[in-house]
């Protein structure tokens, strides 16, 4: 089960077998069920997660009670608030679970002994953060210029064949339009 | 001229002698002249910036050729389209002077190299953006749910004493209001 995360790793950092081994004996799991909630806005956002198996949605809930989905996670995705996981501040957004998922996480008093003990982690978690915001900044630019039609297509191409895993309405919640005009897209391009 | 950089580093990592030489040696300075750009939207953002005098500002232009603040630079602050420079993909982001500025400067692959030879450099990077990550999602969220009062004391305790420094159009683009509506809220705090 370590397998994914750790390839994951590797990406950006060479890790040796003690440090791999560090990391594993730290390393937490549990297995969230398919429309249970992980993180609440408003609470601490305590973990980082690593998503083994299944999917995560990050999301948002306007004053009018509706959802927006900033990202969904599925395998090989980290699912954090960085904002409120770095500086341990009230989360504005939300984590469940679209399907039932597997995840390996670290705390944050976990993570910093091991920046202390690893230090690569923090070329590792420079990096990822770095590009956490550059798809966060993609994600706004794209709403503010780019058409449904476009941004549908970025969508697919983001998360290949996620698609078929998630119902309509999650994606419409993503691209930011009704779930009709979602199935009018999609109606066009076949 | 590199105390404030220096003291700006030792906020989240020790660098000893040898490693600050060698820091030095690499960073580049230059003046901007007020309202003279730095880097234009559609540009790859090729440097970080630190600002050791004077004042930046990052916006972005929206389709009617509006400017929008996204964030002021004064000294101690660093400049940088994060997502541009961290992909050295197009800027979203420009990059303006609203005073004479003197900024001490690394490129890309300057520090690149720098993180090969000074590791802890990682963290110093590593919570610089978490922070700006922070300070961006703030901004979003803030736009969505402060009121322009609100906002209007955000932007005073951010930037304690800038704002007798910058014009009134400015800090109105930065809160998203019109410099008409910014002198009625002054007004009722008076």
């Amino acid at each position: 089960m370590y397998e994914l995360i750790f390839a994951n790793f590797a990406l950006h950092i060479k890790l040796d077998v003690a440090e791999i081994e560090q990391i594993k004996y730290r390393l937490q799991s549990k297995t969230i069920k398919k429309k249970t909630g992980l993180l609440s806005a408003g609470a601490i956002c305590r973990n980082i997660y690593f998503v083994n198996k299944g999917c995560l949605r990050i999301f948002n809930v306007d004053g009018e009670g509706e959802e927006h989905n900033v990202s969904f996670c599925p395998e090989n995705w980290w699912a954090v608030d960085i904002s409120s996981f770095s500086h341990q501040t009230p989360a504005f957004y939300n984590i469940d679970a679209l399907e039932d998922t597997e995840v390996s996480y670290l705390s944050y008093p976990v993570l910093e002994e091991l920046y202390i003990a690893i230090p690569k982690l923090e070329r590792f978690f420079r990096i990822l953060t770095q590009n956490g915001f550059h798809l966060y900044q993609q994600r706004i630019t794209s709403n503010l210029s780019k058409s449904a039609e476009e941004r549908y297509t970025l969508f697919q191409k983001q998360y290949p064949k996620l698609e078929q895993r998630i119902t309509q309405k999650q994606i419409a919640s993503y691209l930011g339009i009704t779930p009709v005009f979602l199935s009018m897209i999609r109606g066009r391009n076949t």
